[in-house]
């Protein structure tokens, strides 16, 4: 491989010819070499570019930087948001805590193609931008990687995550109300209980997932929150005066996303208590998907020795020995997804504790821990929308079966002859396998029209629906 | 030990002959014997006294109940209220998990009672009330446990947290302002860096617990809403007309809280995301003042061989062995309840994911370990605000001492020699052991009269105070 | 109240004149009011009363102490453990992080007893013993706490988790045999498979726990080594030769369990990975834990609409609204102790992350929890064996009429007509509601003959039986 | 892109037509857009090359596979291994949970490449191999998945873990070693307290690493069982008598690692606790590493304003903003490793609780967290080591300077003037800023001389040494 030499504040270090990285870039990779290469997220990158032509932008307006060097960082900063640098960015997560080699990556990224940008050759002729002097003016890693993680898990949440979670929110209220007059056997403790609609069922889990997204909606407005312009410490130095505010500014031009710079610059650089809390609410939506889960795959085990009680779509074969056998996958793998989700919340919170003084160095993991877990929900609610809950159907003969069947039903009479005499009908009719109706006449309680007349399990589910 | 016989649909039961519980609680403490007993949290059973008073007053209202057994009940109820029957509730966290046999402990405390207000013996004579048939009428554990367990954890939260946490932010609100001109070393790595005010790195906390609080305040809107009415599946079977929004509207008036009818009662009996929401509001808080308690004993190590930048309380001596120590007791006690919560709301979120169609029977775990974590983080933040944050005392000598021998002034000059010069005057300095100011004279970079004007910590806090 | 005064090294402190405790206890009651008083476990103020009579023992000895100093420090000691002071210990968990004011507690509550024993009266006259002099000598409370709660921990272990575990292992491995040809529907996804039978599947509980006991045993070694003798830092200040190596001999001595000193007592001291290593096996049998009962209320589902494979004991009514319902509560008490335990691993964990230099300061809250873990598994692991594992039967009507429906029978062709034609046969069948028989001979692939002697249920569980 | 046409039992599928892979593969790629392509580590892609080849053997030994099948799999399982086909296994994680798909991933990669190798076009002609009947036969995914993930785990291991672990541990204990004469102030709370050395300090290091290995290495045993012989429930079906053994020992062979078949096979499909007891110990080992990297940092901290007792490489820029920063990079890449860690326990363990029956469905998810932790706790020690450990040297004079301000020496003086006076001194020390000599003299509590003699840091570091 072909190198060139490439110079920081601590000397020379030979960088492979054709990449856009220099010395900080490339000594980063060399002493972490943990897990696979470039594992720090994109989207953080990207949130990167648009900080950095923010500040470029206001730091010209402000008056310390010449416009050609705003455009050149701008146009930089563009054609990576366009993806094409997409392998200049080789870091890992497990680099150092601030993300600075990351801020630095950057910097190195966006100076080298500016330099090929006005028509000349990295490593040759004087830098057309300095790294730390121009790419990374009135900034400091401890103030840009915050911003770039909060702009990446913005976006993340309101391009995936919601989008995922609202659509199998809808799907499956349309369910609910297809769904609304099928009346079946509850159950409680996995016990028969007594009737509800399976409309009134799905109405359980449209609510939970209301109540996890306004939970998540009111996470953002913290995360919203830019630490841009806290530079080194939380004290902006090195700012030009109204800096933080214009940056912030820019950012929510260049993302259309309502960003605001942080109140609290000091906090926003030592604690990441925005991520903990949003992430808090990604691990509440992942409780409620996996209790909804969980109840669709048991509703539709069998399909003949099981509950049975809905069909959902039959998508690929389930088994590499047994034939014929169809699996509640897209249950499988969001609950699976939950599960990670409840690990990367401790993951986040681990590292939210941690902060010493003026920063909190658990940034990068933090951040992808976020940053995985509202892509993952997004994605396997979308998946599991569209695979799965889309095709849920009524199994109309089984729910029948097993309503009529009940002895829960004898519930009914509670309000007619007491909970003992209740009670007792039930417990006769299961010692001696037989129903309701024949022990509630033999133990001379009622009479069977009156049995027929209270027990209907369509008038058990009314009072709510 | 005496005894009486008690019954339960299950058969007869012998029970204390003090004790005003009946068959099933006596069954329960007999199947359950795990862990300490009583370890039910009293401030549920509290809650079910809330409720039960305002059932009866409903289930009077509506006609279904006549006058003088709600007076009875409302009475019973009282007196567990004023804490007269604390010790008629025997029972464990560890029970079944939709929290039955707490609910009958007390509908058999409440009619055992009710029959002693009524001047007979309990035991003796036909029950002036039934458990099931009176103290339960319209109701059932699936619906009256979740109630209890939001009416504790509310009242928990808005009586103890919130003014906790309130009262340890409006200190170091205090502090941020009587401290807001002391220019200290700031430190990013745990390594020095530039300076800003001991005020400001405390303001960073109160933005921490302002924005955990609002996260918490925001919380409570689901935990306001109440299952009662839901009553065995959630559809209302055996309840009046009316009967849910009323109920809330009593408990609402007895409690003086702003508790409200769930709209969905589905998803009140068979998931529990406001506690697990709730919850994660209270992690958030814990990980913020892990940093804030970890930041204070940090600075304030030594006496000779730390940090030593501020003075806390000297509360008790500090070792057994070590004579004169002092320690940061305070801090520990803050951030062992931080581990503490930290792990409940795993305990929280398991329990949380494993709801079952219509019933989560979860219910005692998590409400238990949202009553330990409410209370902990309150009473932990009302002791270190006492007894440690109100005493803070900033060590001046030592501040100044560690600012003006730090070499991270220099960043001073980024903006006037650029950061590469800047960068081999600190390296220089500390290399030789010597100050910025000789370094950057003998380099050449500027005179000392230049040294002295550009290089003035006090200037370097100023633009985000 | 009636008080007394006591001093310590920072001065004089008001204490109740019934209480045997001083100063120090007293400051920290004051100082420390976070969740309910007395919650530093009992088992902890145990393992301080073997310790400090092991260590007058060994003073004495080695002669620093005299005899009728050691003498009198064993007869408080004894009477501790014979549970006769247990309400001199007011202390809360959440005090100082190194536990030195439950050291004092202790050694306070000796020294005054002591000064009872001499026949004399508190608070007057010379003290009998000095409790940092002469309770305390040889110690501090860095390696008394951690001493302590390895005594405890380890105690708790040998005598209530692993009975408890084992209690329920064998019961489970006689269920196993007793079912071993009780042959049923497998299932795997929770949909139909190919055959096992009951004894099979409880075979695989059976060999859980072997495992996790086995884990649990391999922990001990690390809870055995004991930090006494390290002193303040580890070093063994003011300790006689000798000490550290005597003293644990005494305790297993007195303990009648295998402990002995930490080979380092740095570790011992500043980090307690054992108690992390030990709480982590607990969590891997409240894993297994919860898929053991997790599978029996599923089998055990019904009792008419469910799965209803096998039957377990009535032991109370389940519903206060339901009547003749009957819950799996032991498997809920279980899965809510699960839940429990795997937060509490979490809590265990962080504070295991967060020793600084010589001292981890989270010492009780990790103590607290282990000792919570071990007492809740041990407990819920004989309650459900005593109440619902020893009494659970199969039922054997339903266990052969979900047998006999099975598609997934199929299996036992795929090596007589290949994999593909089998699953022909099966979702053929599935598609037409009948029955493989049927449709393996309508589809020409094999005689009625052939299918009676090649599809037999009870040939399909056997090489591994 | 040109597609070719691949069957399963459910119908034909479009295949790119230059991939290897056939139906259930494409299958899966549509169904499960969850995440990044590919998710699934291909270190159980490998484990599968290792098992289908042994199964081939196996099979071919046992009768049931004709000697060029069995050539045709182990020649196409070879170049898997060697990596050629790293592009043909695209499915992610968040899959079915049985792993079924990638189990057929690489049963249809197998087939057609060993169609390949038999001269033929992948899509022409009879398949030379059927996926199903040839490549799986005698296997399930249900026993492959777990074989398959427990030989990738144990791999990753004994290759990185381990070694990586150990390289820290053996700098340490050289560290240790050679820092054991250099005595410096001990720190208990972050407080002074008694000196000690800096090898003593290094040495508690080392043995929390021993312990650590040791709980690894116990745990190996049960991750060495494998699951394959169990195939669809565990009972053996469909497999050649003595399969299951033979199997493992070729699984054995090929691998070099001491693999066996599990005893019980029910549990091997059902439960994965040998992964939930595996990354515990990997979790233990984060604890520890968490304690041993923030003491090195806070060890290191300054350089002027800190502690300052080490000195670590400096081996990158530490600020964009603050020039000549050098910050403790490697431990804070270690510490954000034992956060993630720590959080995938938790995600490991919720997986282990959901077994269902005869299968566990969280498989893919468990594995990919344990090999996760796996690589970067070995990744991340060995990058420690080299970059960090390795250069760490003590800084004399700063040791000496705060050893020699120390009030704590005064515990030298217990044993001589008992605890009360020796606190009197160092109290009064503190209060007037003088030396504990000084007031000793002046309390009149001794001589000069006795001081002298009595207070030696060197004389209180040794009894343990």
């Amino acid at each position: 491989m072909e190198y060139r030499i490439e110079k920081d504040t601590m000397g020379e270090v030979k960088v492979p010819a054709d990449k856009l990285w220099g010395a900080q870039t490339e000594r980063s990779r060399n002493n972490f070499k943990i897990g696979p290469s470039a594992s720090m997220p994109l989207e953080i990158i990207y949130g990167f570019a648009y900080l950095k032509k923010a500040a470029a932008y206001t730091n010209c307006e402000l008056g310390v930087l010449p416009e050609e060097k705003r455009d050149l960082i701008a146009k930089a900063c563009d054609e990576i948001l366009e993806g094409k640098h997409d392998d200049q960015f080789p870091l890992v997560i497990w680099q150092t805590g601030s993300g600075t080699q990351s801020n630095m990556n950057v910097n190195e990224v966006v100076a080298n193609r500016a330099h090929q940008l006005a028509g000349k050759t990295i490593g040759e002729g004087e830098k057309t931008l300095q790294p730390n002097d121009d790419v990374n003016k009135s900034q400091s890693s401890n103030d840009t990687f915050p911003t770039g993680m909060h702009i990446a898990a913005y976006k993340k949440i309101v391009e995936t995550t919601i989008p995922g979670v609202t659509r199998l929110r809808d799907t499956l209220k349309k369910k609910s109300e297809a769904f609304m007059d099928v009346v079946k056997i509850g159950r409680t403790h996995l016990m028969d209980a007594t009737p509800l609609t399976l409309g009134q069922e799905f109405s359980g889990y449209v609510s939970q997932l209301d109540h996890g997204l306004k939970a998540l909606n009111n996470s953002l407005d913290h995360l919203s929150e830019l630490a841009l312009g806290g530079t080194a410490v939380g004290t902006g130095i090195n700012t030009p005066l109204g800096y933080a505010q214009k940056v912030a500014e820019y950012i929510a031009k260049f993302t259309e996303l309502p960003f605001k710079t942080a109140e609290n610059k000091f906090e926003a650089l030592a604690a990441h208590d925005a991520l903990v809390g949003t992430h808090a609410t990604l691990k509440q939506l992942a409780v409620s998907l996996n209790k909804i889960a969980n109840d669709i795959r048991l509703m539709a085990s069998g399909p003949r020795s099981g509950i049975g009680e809905i069909l959902i779509p039959a998508n690929e074969p389930g088994s590499s020995i047994m034939p014929g056998k169809v699996n509640p996958t897209q249950c499988e793998a969001l609950t699976m997804v939950c599960a990670q989700v409840i690990g990367n919340d401790v993951a986040v919170s681990v590292g939210g504790t941690q902060g010493h003084y003026e920063l909190n160095v658990f940034k990068p993991v933090m951040a992808a821990n976020l940053l995985q877990s509202a892509q993952l929900i997004g994605d396997a609610c979308t998946s599991f929308e569209e695979h799965c809950a889309a095709g849920i159907e009524p199994n109309h003969g089984k729910i029948k079966e097993l309503l009529n069947n009940s002895l829960m039903l004898v519930t009914a009479l509670n309000t007619k002859i007491g909970y003992y005499k209740a009670a007792e009908i039930a417990n006769t009719a299961h010692k001696n396998g037989t129903t309701l109706k024949e022990e509630a006449v033999n133990l001379g309680y009622l009479t069977a029209e009156e049995f027929d007349e209270w027990v209907k399990p369509e008038d058990m589910v009314g009072s709510l629906k």
